[in-house]
């Protein structure tokens, strides 16, 4: 489901090409309905695609609660080959939906006024700074990246699979999940909570959010929408996404390995506080 | 430009956190228009947007040749730290627009269809395959690496970037371009060479396109549709890009090292073509 296999030629200036056969990361399209209204197609990677929709809405603020979200139906109808490649979500029929923003990808205001600031407001505007006093231990956050070593097959098999995986605070794994797309693999992750229920009785307060590469604006924007108080990536953070992290009072973790890290928001959260405040350190 | 530094904490388990300066690769949105009217915004690296928007029209398939542009507009008259972060194209008025695919983000057909083939479908309705005989030295590709090395400074000092870079058939760097997005970067790349005239005179015919990633479908189709017959990457493709670059003519490469790379698609191209044909390659 992850990967397909097809045959492929490996040159090696040492010797002559050798075919061999090689594992892909399936990458196909899943398009999003919402009350039969098609409001976004992702390029994905197939499997937890029910997941994948509950996910994206919740982050994308079209339901608030698992409670809006009335049923996710994949469309099976279809020729061979592009079975599964549509859900639609049949959601509160009361719930205002702004479509247009939705399908747009295009902000709100037609006013000159388009920055890094507009787009953070924009986001504080509909989301809440995270609330949770959880502390996490930084000796715990660096053993996350091996936590998760043996979980994903299918980046092992192909190399081309991004994943998210996320942790309670004693760094115990509650689910990961594998895609070709970055943001498609939070989505999954935090649509997984959501539809365990996970997010009414005990939100994600308590839980740190592992992504495999580098930390963008858009991942920062969706855990903090979560409400998910730390997040860590084995690579690089992007400078809106370090802006989010701090106005929204996230832990913001980035280069994560074995022994190291570097904290660019919330240090309090890790115990670093009194260090941080003496450095300067939001 | 690139990058803008921050003071960070970096916590290293054999000893107490230090206050370090960090340098973080820049986002901010750019809001591009078409004759005044908002088709998308991209979370991008300030630098060299009139390229980024240029491209991003052209792969889109909003213009067909920098004829079609008649000038691009930067907003300036901004507040402080919004500054330039609009820009408006001006295109001939004659040009057929199809604002709402444009905008939407959703494949324009309502029946239940939608799969890889409906994409690649989508993508050759509007794109004809690669035209061109132009052959490669796989000895020539390995060295492409290595020839960007030394020119990466945003890559270099954030850690945070991918690259695009543009290369003759004998290896030469014609362009590269940096982005926190990696379809960011490669329009640039075509941006550039679009507004060089390189399209009119000579099309990208005889060149190679090198990301610094993984490959993934959007990034071959927007390749398909300048013209560039070989792609590769340093990381993996996934499955919906090599059935773009088979069925489009082009040859992929895929984890490109010093010394040896996989070919996906268009072994022909690199002298391969027995060998290929041999194994059932395509």
């Amino acid at each position: 489901m992850f990967s397909t296999s097809v045959s492929i030629l490996r040159w090696q200036s040492a010797k002559v090409a050798e075919a061999i056969a090689d594992e892909l990361a399936v990458e196909e399209p899943l398009e999003i309905r919402v009350n039969g209204r098609s409001v976004a197609v992702t390029m994905r990677t197939p499997g937890y695609d029910r997941e994948l929709a509950a996910g994206f809405l919740f982050t994308e603020g079209v339901i608030r609660s698992a409670d809006d979200l009335l049923d996710l139906l994949v469309c099976r109808d279809l020729p061979d080959g592009q079975q599964g490649n549509i859900i639609d979500a049949q959601v509160r029929r009361e719930l205002a939906i702004d479509f247009d923003r939705l399908t747009r990808h295009v902000f709100g205001t037609s006013s000159c006024g388009l920055c890094g600031k507009a787009t953070l407001d924009s986001v504080f505007q509909s989301t809440p700074p995270v609330d949770s006093d959880a502390t996490f231990d930084p000796a715990v956050v660096t053993t996350l990246p091996r936590r998760i070593q043996a979980m994903q097959p299918g980046f092992d098999s192909t190399g081309g699979l991004h994943a998210s995986a996320l942790f309670n605070n004693e760094g115990q794994l509650r689910v990961i999940r594998e895609d070709v797309g970055r943001h498609n693999a939070l989505d999954k992750v935090i649509g997984h909570a959501l539809l365990a229920g996970d997010m009414n009785k005990s939100p994600l307060r308590d839980t740190m959010l592992l992504v495999s590469g580098r930390v963008s604006f858009e991942l920062v924007q969706k855990a903090l929408v979560a409400g998910i108080p730390l997040i860590a990536g084995i690579g690089a953070p992007s400078s809106l996404a370090v802006e989010c992290a701090q106005r929204g009072g996230q832990t913001l973790v980035g280069f994560l390995r074995a022994d190291r890290m570097n904290v660019y928001a919330g240090a309090k959260r890790l115990g670093l506080a009194a260090m941080a405040e003496l450095e300067g350190v939001p």
